[in-house]
Parts: structure tokens; sequence; C-alpha cells
């Protein structure tokens, strides 16, 4: 067969493999399934559709029109020289990590405004004292930036807890549905004094670069939770930390300006601060994996009936 | 006056004390706010109306009419001696604690879910690691023990997080509205063997003592997480350590058989177990001493108009 495609992503079942599988031949594709891409670059060298961890292959694949990664994030497939063919489509997995994101926003945000840091230093001491003063959702103004699939789902598990308010910060100013009121980047800073928890879900675009800088943060009152699950870059961290530093404000970061952190990294050290190494959305969760194989198989339907594919990154927004 | 009325609770504003002695002038009361009973025990003695943190005194306080608890457990008041006068009317504060133990139970289960003590002890490590496998509310079949007002609060915002299924267990057999379907207790463990997640919220009452034993933990599928947020004693503690400690099933404690745990309690180094030293429902969050002072009022109105009181608790059954 002359088409080629090939699918590197280890964390799939036997039975989402099958499905592809079937779905490929039936498109007359010959398919090859790799724990990595090292396994066989020839082969995916000469591919024509790729899905999985293979952001290096897209810069040598020649032939390739189409690929699929399963991560939501395109961040590496934005440098000009990304693709040895430059008409190549590229989708991405965005859609397939609302659940998680959502749920670990949720939790990383009840495990601060409950006082869990100082709770578990309390309990590593086997002491049982339960007089620290909490705060709870219902009592927060809550403003989200960004609201796709990830802010969306976040917004939809919030609102289940009664905050005193949801606002939706995107460019449109277009109100998704769950929201209270929606700003955009031109005026959203308005909204920062009265922001008791702000919720980052922003891809790392240049748009959004350092966002929340200095004096964004400064807007923010004393004792503002900040929760980032979208991409480090969207924080001038400096600032940030020395907010934390100062006890000012507190943050549950999933996401970092330089990645992985460090083992002397000052970061796992600072105050206030609830550290998670990027696991909110990545594909430990099944549900994940699950979407992720159901969109690649949408698109795969739409790019092999010549239709436009649902979920293309326009590579020149970042997302 | 003649009518004494005494309240002892420190967690209170100046305007909810305000707002009580408003309400108590106009009723003909003479008032006291104290920080702790030992501060004016021959005033309490006399009293009518006590509110707060009361238990001893009621044992001695002779004229004592109504006695309305902060609390939402009554566990102390259900000793035949609890009352000097046998005709006491007890009131309890139910109702006030389900926003903040709801908030608990999310909070304590997505941790579990999603691996955060593992996670935790990696980032203590410094280390970035991001491969443990995570489960999620939406994949889960959750069933709550209990479905007054802690348990709808929960289920309202499990709810949101789209889980496989939520089945209330109560004695009535009545959907107070938000659950899929509800057993009693004479057929809720058929729904063991399909329970991903046990949510207790149930107090201590005689009839619910172990309700949770060997022969019920041993229905419960591998890897099960069994959250307590009710009253101990309505788990079999040690045929649950030893599930934890076999690595069987996941518990998220806040409440156990014997409060408070001893620094060389075993349960603080128990495998598979997260704890919180019974913070979820106490007064640290301000909706919840908000909540407990309107409902008192609530009583007080009813208490002088001679109306049956809202709060009222039935000494026999133990809530």
């Amino acid at each position: 067969m002359d088409r080629k495609m090939a699918v590197v992503l280890q964390e799939m079942t036997d039975a989402q493999r099958e499905r592809i599988r079937a779905a490929a031949k039936g498109y007359g594709f010959e398919i090859r399934f790799l724990n990595a891409p090292w396994e066989d670059l020839p082969y995916l060298n000469e591919a024509e559709v790729l899905f999985g961890h293979l952001p290096p292959v897209a810069k040598t694949a020649k032939k390739l029109k189409w690929i699929c990664t399963p991560f939501a994030g395109v961040d590496q497939f934005l440098a000009p020289d990304a693709f040895a063919n430059p008409e190549t489509l590229l989708t991405n997995s965005s859609g397939a990590y609302g659940v998680t994101i959502a749920e670990h926003t949720v939790m990383m945000l009840l495990d601060i405004l409950r006082r869990q840091p100082d709770y578990r230093r309390i309990v590593a001491a086997h002491e049982w004292r339960r007089d620290l003063t909490v705060r709870s959702i219902r009592d927060s103004r809550i403003t989200l930036l960004g609201t796709g699939d990830i802010g969306q789902e976040t917004a939809k598990r919030l609102r289940a807890f009664d905050p005193e308010s949801l606002t939706g910060v995107n460019r449109s100013g277009r109100d998704p549905g769950g929201f209270d009121r929606i700003l955009t980047g031109e005026n959203w800073e308005a909204a920062l004094p009265e922001t008791d928890v702000l919720v980052i879900s922003l891809p790392g675009t240049k748009e959004a670069f350092h966002m929340v800088g200095e004096k964004q943060l400064a807007l923010l009152p004393d004792g503002a939770v900040i929760i980032n699950v979208g991409r480090g870059s969207v924080i001038d961290q400096e600032a940030l930390f020395r907010e934390l530093e100062d006890g000012r404000l507190y943050a549950g970061l999933d996401v970092f300006e330089k990645e992985p952190l460090g083992k002397d990294d000052p970061a796992w050290e600072t105050p206030n601060l609830l550290i998670t190494p990027h696991t909110a959305g990545n594909m430990t969760l099944a549900h994940t994996v699950e979407k992720t194989v159901e969109q690649f198989l949408e698109d795969l339907d739409n790019y092999c009936a010549g239709k436009p594919l649902k979920h293309l990154v326009d590579r020149t927004r970042g997302y």
C-alpha cells in the first residue's frame, strides 16, 4: 500500500488500537503502531498521517499531510521549521483534557482554600489541631482566564459549589455558557480587584505571554489564589514568586516558565505555593486517552472524505 | 429580668452578636456572651436558653428549657443524665455544615483519586515525574450513606463532575432530590460490589454503629475509596485498617472511633489512608457560623411564639 499511517501512543488499550487499525484499513492505509519514534524512523518519514507523540518527526517527514498530537498544547509545532512539508495539517486533542484538568483545578483550589498544606504539616507531626480558618469556593469571586474546553468544564464544576461569581475572559467576548459575565483581553483587568480566585487555562501563545504580570498581580486582593493549568508563560513567574514570598497571594501551579523544574529550583520551597508536576492534563486518565482516540477517528473520517478537520490548529494563533 | 439567656460561641462576629442581643432583648431576655462556660457558671446554671459550646452545663442547669448546640452531632447529649431538666428541648445546627463538609469531601476524594499522596512524595523529593495513573469522579459509581444536608450538598457538587452514578442510602427510601436511586438500610449492601466511592455522612447513632464492617468492606471492589465525614463509629475501624494495610482499599477519614488520635496512634502511618483531624465540618468557615446563628434566631422566634422548633433533635433517634 502506498498510503502510510503511524501511531505512537503507548497509553492506548488494545481495543483502541484495533479501532484505529480497522478504520485505517478501511481507508486503504498501511498502519504501524510504535512505542517510540526511534523504533522505525524510516517508516515514519514516509508517512502521510501521524497520530501520537511525534514532534521531531514532523521536521523530517516530507510526505506528511496530517499530524494529530494527543496533547492540547502545540507549542512544539509553532517554530517556522516545525514541518518538513509546510502544507502539513496539524490537529490537536484539545477537548480531551477538560475533564481531567477541571478535576485537578477544583482539587488544587480546595486544597489551598481549606489550608491543607498547613494541615498536612500538622498531620505529619501527629498533631490533632483543627482551628485554622478555612475559606470556601462558595464565598469566592472566580475569574477564569480562558473559556475553552478546560475553562468550560471547570466553570461547570465550580458552579455546583455556588460561588459568588464566575467571570470568564476570552478574545471574542462571547459566553460559551456557564459564566456570569465575559470580559475580553481589553477590559479583563477591571475584574482583578474583585477576584478571589484566578484560574488560568490559556495556551502558551505570544499574545498571552506574561498576561499576568506584576501590575495584574498587584490588582488582586490580599489572599487571592491563582491556579495555573494552562501554560507557565502566561504568568510572570518572578513577579508571582515575589508575591508568594511576601505571603500576600497563594498559588497552585501545574505549569512553569521552564519545565521540568530542576532539583534545586527555588520553586519547590517557595511558600504559599502548591506544586504539581504538570499532571493536570497528561494522559494518565483513561477517559483522556479514549477521547483523544475518538477525536482522531472523527477527523480521520473528515480527512478521508476531504472535509475540513474539526480539531485543526491555527498555527498563527497557536491553538 | 427573670428570663436568662447565654451564648458561648467565640467564633461569632460582632455583628452576629448584636443581632442575637437585639432579638433576645426584644423577647425580654437578659443575655450574656461568654467565651467559655467557666467564665460565669452561676449565670449559666440559672439560664432558660443556652446557645453554644455547653454540653456539661446542661447537666446542672435546672431551669434550662432549650439548648441549641452549634454542632450537627449531638453524641454528647444522648446519655440519660445529659440534662438536669429532662424536659429540656435540644436543637442542633445540622444544615449549617453541608457546604463546608461537601467541599471537604470532594477535596479528599479528588486527592485520593488523583494520587496526590504519591505525588506529594515525588514533589517533596524535588522530582519531576508525571506518569502515575489517576482516576476521576467522572468514571466513578458513588454511594452516599446518608442523604441529609451533608449528603445532598455533596451529591449536588459530585453531580457536576458527571459521575457514572449517585446512589443514596437512607432510612425512608425517599429521594430528597439529586440521586439516581435510593436504597435503605435493608438493601443497601447490594450496591457495594458496584461502588467505587463510598461517602459516609451518617451521625453516630446506635443503628449506624459499625454499619460498614468487615463483611461490607469485603463486598467493595478492589481500589474502592471510602470517605468518612460523619462519625467514626459507623466504620469498624480495625476491619478497614486491615484492608488499607493490604492495599486493597483507600480511605479519606476525617473522623475516627476514638478522637483525638494520640501521638502514637497507628492510624497516622497507615498506608492508603488520608487523614484530616475532624476539620471537615468545624466552625472555621465563616459561612458555617453565619448559618448557625441564622438557624438559632429562626428557632428563637419559634420558641418565643410557642411554635415547634425547626431544628429539634429526637434524642431517641440521635439526630
